[in-house]
């Protein structure tokens, strides 16, 4: 029995999830580019969404062109913008002391914030995926939000699958300062909050029920989608396998064994992509 | 209203709190002293219980006995040494990981355990209060729970109260774990797991309802002496105050503020005891 359920028409805008759906390490993934290539040329807008805020926009940008998917800066979001904005509203100008890499340090000073490791001083405590979480830090953080700081998060993934299994992602440090202080986390931007969804949606500019978002994680992906109103599918070359799906409560609009199941038959055929 | 209730008679055994109890930070607390004098004078046994995994047991014996207690070391249990006990009964020369700091590795070794940082040899990741906690010893510990190993920790505090504030404790390494494995702490060893009680309770060697339960904490102290069936005194001489006593659900058996309010007022008057 085959669970596969691609659509049968096109949507005027597609939000692609990175890891796992358009590309898997350094390799793109089976028709990615040529489906990303003919939504294009049909008129869709293209936009890639990633919760990893341990590179800058500008880097998946250079990823995606490099790879042979042309893609200028403004077409990415990822959890470090999106917080980076949503505290440019909430909070212009506060103090922070974040748990995360210098990616994410710099997409904050770059938006007016500065930095500080004074807990009286700090108004946000921000915690992140970072290979350099130390007793240090978590120090901080505790002493900031026992002072009375608010406490925030870029993503709340579990861990980053690589080759060779994965590393702690910013769930653990939420988890360790959580842990300490009592307190939880008040904020968490990325997917599948709807800050996120706001910060694709207002940058597609089209009706939310012409959008279709594509990811391989139901968690956040389809779960983001889902609940902002987009269309949703999810492909099955990331975490989610046929068996996972099959559990699930909360489905997707549609299942994709192949990125390029995305284009209707008689796309795929002009293209020429393999069919699945 | 007053809340005090002291007891209006003597026990065979006392189990004390260090910590907010018999001492704060280097000084005894008021009538510390004269109580335990007064109290092995009168023939009981008396035992010190600490959660905390970052001395040896030797550390606080000599502690206690250089600030006028002279205490035999196996007269103090913490939580290292119960892990150690525990450990040796559920998986004797069992392979570990230790996010902790050198006198608990210290205790595991000399009870006949090896440490490894290979994640596939590892049977036991142990999560512990640790000032030297980093990405490393994270990645450790989700490589190795990821690959089987088992999880479990010496103690849950969140956070060991300093003068200046608090140092973040076991419960940050547990929560830092659980959020990237997904995988909750399987045994927590130290108080108000039945695991410590009965270790306080083999020592002591007398029936449980001979026995008192002194502390500063309801959560820790005061839960375990009720759920193991001793009596249980709470003294206000740390974290815990009128009104959160107040406001607690279970109320110990006698309510102190000061700790030679132990003794009977025959006891006080003959010791001298300052009246509370």
């Amino acid at each position: 029995m085959t669970i596969i359920r691609p659509p049968s028409r096109l949507f005027r805008g597609y939000v692609f999830d990175l890891d796992g759906t358009v590309y898997l390490g350094d390799a793109l993934l089976p028709g990615a580019r040529l489906t990303i290539q003919t939504l294009r040329a049909a008129g869709a807008r293209t936009v890639f969404l990633s919760n990893k805020p341990i590179e800058t926009r500008a880097d998946y940008a250079d990823k995606l062109t490099r790879l042979g998917i042309p893609t200028p800066v403004e077409d990415v979001v990822n959890s470090s913008w999106v917080l980076a904005r949503w505290l440019a509203q909430e909070a212009p100008g506060a103090a922070l002391f974040v748990v995360g890499e210098p990616p994410l340090q710099e997409e904050l000073q770059a938006a007016g914030f500065h930095m500080t490791e004074e807990p009286r001083k700090i108004d946000f405590v921000v915690a992140s995926f970072d290979r350099t979480f130390d007793y240090h830090k978590l120090q901080v953080a505790f002493d900031a939000i026992r002072a009375g700081a608010r406490f925030i998060a870029t993503n709340a993934d579990r861990y980053c699958p690589t080759p060779s299994g994965g590393l702690p992602d910013a769930a653990a440090v939420i988890g360790a300062i959580e842990g300490c202080t009592g307190h939880a986390v008040e904020v968490v931007v990325g997917k599948p909050s709807p800050i996120t969804a706001r910060a694709i949606l207002d940058r597609l500019n089209l009706p939310t029920a012409e959008c279709l978002m594509v990811g391989d994680r139901l968690e956040t992906d389809i779960r983001m989608g889902r609940e902002s109103g987009m269309h949703t599918a999810v492909v099955l070359t990331g975490v989610t396998t046929a068996v996972l799906l099959a559990r699930a409560e909360a489905q997707p609009d549609y299942v994709l064994q192949r990125l390029d199941e995305l284009l209707p038959s008689t796309e795929r055929a002009r293209c020429g992509c393999q069919e699945a």
